[in-house]
């Protein structure tokens, strides 16, 4: 069995390797690492991932960055967790195709309502930079809700890790105040999502996290 | 033998599944889809592909989209082509994760030079939008300067997908005028890749398809 370390920062887009990580059911060392707090800036950090992001596993001493070459890695790694569409190379890559889209089709136009200011610092620009996103994130949101009708539960079939990123995105929509009521599918998979076990121990021990680096500040 | 239909804008981002597709060897049917003339917005496109985008490579009639997806497609179906490294699970997912970040780190930060009116569309706020991702680009940039460094004339050892996926970026450094006199690995980098025989075929089909796309204007 691998030794797995896994930095991840609270409510990021590491939480979809948090996800699969609890779906493959396997040990894990957590290392919560706080962006908000420059944790992922350090001298430290950079050493072993110059990007200064998460997620991070650290797999025998290994470093592994991206969600998607993660993901791709545990779906490998431990195939009886069925992380992605298994059998057919052509399916999996079309799951694969939707996890990457989500890295850098959708969070990139999200990272714009975390961070205005850092695609524009004119003064009082914030708003401008924000409506504009919200245009981009309607038209992505929409592709989102469209692969989820035709009554399906999950974007490929069976349960993947595409359904793990896409429920951090609409947990970030929630939190931002985005309005959402576009997307009933969408909204009923994040509902589904939540009760699955997996999420659930993933969403608690980031809950867990926060509320100890809120006591620490 | 798959039949393989291969959606590409001239200069665009779809270069690295070019290079990589002209590395297989494979026969291939290019379909040069112009994103400056709105081809990858036309009702029939976006029926294949609703994210309107290049690259997409439709194989036997099934359609995958996203760099990062096709290559690790293509580095399977055509294994003896070597696009990512072999042998070891852990390694390929590290190229991999270098292929994702430049699509969800790399690209997203030089589409703001593109089109800085897509991140605001404040009076007079261009030059602002671009000086912010000059900064965002160098952070990147020494990224894979870094990474080139010690007299590695590859990424990953052998050539990877890696390599040609950097080596769009450069191009458009080049010709979005970005400065890269800090950047000497990766400057020869460039001119290593030039030489590449599928690198030269990939380029001369594009600079022949925006020649008759421009003739036709």
């Amino acid at each position: 069995m691998a030794t797995l370390d896994f930095y991840f920062s609270p409510g990021a887009c590491s939480l979809a390797t948090h996800i699969a990580l609890e779906e493959t059911g396997a040990a894990f060392n957590p290392k919560p690492t706080y962006t908000r707090k420059g944790q992922t800036r350090t001298p430290e950090y950079l050493a072993m991932n110059p990007k200064g992001k998460v997620p991070m596993l650290v797999i025998d001493g290994k470093v592994l960055t991206e969600n998607t070459a993660i993901l791709s890695y545990l779906n490998r790694a431990y195939p009886t967790a069925k992380l992605l569409p298994t059998g057919d190379a052509l399916k999996e890559a079309e799951a694969l195709a939707f996890v990457a889209w989500c890295a850098s089709g959708v969070h990139p136009v999200l990272s714009r309502f975390f961070g205005p200011q850092n695609f524009t610092d004119l003064p009082d620009s914030a708003d401008n930079v924000k409506a504009l996103a919200t245009k981009a994130n309607a038209a992505n949101f929409a592709i989102i809700e469209k692969a989820l009708s035709h009554g399906k539960d999950w974007l490929f079939g069976d349960w993947s890790v595409a359904d793990g990123y896409i429920f951090v995105f609409f947990n970030w929509a929630k939190k931002l105040g985005i309005d959402v009521s576009a997307y009933p599918n969408y909204a009923k998979h994040f509902e589904r999502m939540s009760q699955r076990p997996a999420v659930q121990r993933a969403m608690a021990r980031e809950a867990d996290a926060l509320a100890a680096m809120d006591k620490a500040a």
